[in-house]
C-alpha cells in the first residue's frame, strides 16, 4: 500500500470519527438548516466559504454559541483538521460540508442565511479567470438570493487586486459597503477572528483588507 | 504698507489680468454654463473641486480641448497661479471660480454636469468633522442632483481613512464604483493627470487611492 493511499484512508477514518459535525448530504437540508443544528427557527445561521483548517470557524462558533455555523471546504485533508478542532472543543454549533461552494448554493433556500463569510478566497488574478472569483457578480447574485433581506457578507483578503475588484462588483450588484478597512490589523476594529492564513500573512507585515456588504433594500 | 498687504494687492492685480478665465458671478451661470465657454449645448462639462495651483486643470483642459472645465478653489493666492497657468497656455476651455465648493452647488442646474473631479480634498480625520468631508453623504446627494444620469465622480486621495470612508458613503448613497485602485501609480491605469500634491506625495513612495463613482439608474 502506498503512502498516499494510507494517507487517504486515514483521512477517511478521521472524517468518520467526526460524523457528528459532518453534513454529508447538504442538498437534503435546504429550508431546514437550523433544524439540523437542533436550533430554533429564529436562530442566526452563518455560512463560511473556504474554512481551511478551521481556526476561524472554531473561534466564531465559540464566540457565538447560539448561532448555527456551517463551514465549507473542498479539500479533505484540510477539512478533517477543521472538523477535529470542533469535536475536540465539543462545539455543537459548527457543522462542515466537504465540497465546492459553487455547487452548494442550491442547498440553501431563499433568504435562509443571515451572514456569509468569505475569507481569503482564491484571487484568480488572471483576467480570463474573473468569473471564478467568489466575488464575481454572478456569485453575488446567488448570495443575494440565499441571504435574508438585511443579511450581510463579511469579506477578508490579503490580495489587493481581488479587493479592488470586489469593491466594484459589490457596489454594482446591489450591495452597500460598510466598515471598509485597507489595513485591518492597524484599524480600530475589535473582535477580529483570525484564520490560519491571516495569522501567517499579517505576521509578515502585509495589510489585510476587509469589508462588510449588505443587500440594498429594493 | 505691510508685506502682507502688498502681497494681497498683487494677487488682486494678477487676478484681474486673468479676467478672461475668471468666473466672478457663478450664480448667474446656472443652467447656461456651456454658453459661458462659447460651447454647444451638447459639449461635455467637467467641474473640478479644489484645483490648487491648477496643474491638473491645465492638463485636463489640454487633453480635452472640446470640453468645458470649471475649476474651483477657495484660496486666492493659490487660484491665481492656476488661472495664470491657463492664460499663459492660451487655454480657453478652463474657467475658474474662487470660493467655497459647498456654496457653489446651487450654481448648477439639475443634471448640468457630466463629471466631477474631487482631488485630494481635506480628509477631516476627526469624527466630529465627518460632515465636512466632500464625500459625506449629504454632499453626495447634492452631486447626484447636478450630475446628469450617466454622470460620474472621479475621486483621488492619499488618505487611507478618507478613502475607506468614501467607499462606504458612495455605495450607500446610490453610486456604483468602478476602476478602484489602492495604488494608482503601480496600476495599469493610463492617462493619469497628476496634481501638484500628488506628484510630491507619490515621489515619497506613498500610495494614491482612486475610484470612479457613477449614479445608479433608478
Amino acid at each position: 500500500m502506498s503512502v498516499r493511499m494510507r494517507h487517504k484512508k486515514n483521512a477517511d477514518i478521521r472524517m468518520e470519527r467526526c460524523a457528528c459535525v459532518w453534513e454529508k448530504e447538504p442538498e437534503l437540508r435546504r429550508g431546514c438548516w437550523r433544524k439540523s443544528f437542533n436550533m430554533a427557527e429564529d436562530a442566526q445561521f452563518f455560512v463560511e466559504f473556504g474554512c481551511g483548517k478551521g481556526a476561524f470557524t472554531a473561534g466564531l462558533a465559540t464566540a457565538n454559541p447560539d448561532t448555527a455555523i456551517l463551514a465549507v471546504e473542498r479539500c479533505k485533508d484540510v477539512i478533517v483538521m477543521a472538523m477535529e478542532k470542533a469535536v475536540n472543543a465539543s462545539l455543537t454549533n459548527a457543522h462542515y460540508v466537504m465540497g465546492d461552494i459553487t455547487e452548494l448554493l442550491d442547498s440553501f433556500d431563499d433568504g435562509e442565511v443571515d451572514r456569509l463569510y468569505i475569507n481569503f478566497c482564491d484571487p484568480w488574478p488572471k483576467k480570463r479567470h474573473t468569473d471564478r472569483r467568489l466575488t464575481y457578480r454572478d456569485f453575488l447574485a446567488h448570495y443575494a438570493r440565499i441571504l435574508k433581506d438585511d443579511g450581510e457578507i463579511q469579506f477578508k483578503t490579503d490580495n489587493r487586486g481581488l479587493f479592488e475588484f470586489s469593491i466594484s462588483e459589490f457596489s454594482q450588484s446591489g450591495y452597500a459597503l460598510f466598515d471598509v478597512s485597507l489595513d485591518l490589523h492597524s484599524s480600530d476594529f475589535e473582535g477580529n477572528i483570525m484564520t490560519e492564513y491571516e495569522k501567517q500573512f499579517s505576521e509578515r507585515g502585509q495589510p489585510i483588507y476587509r469589508l462588510v456588504a449588505r443587500k440594498i433594500k429594493k
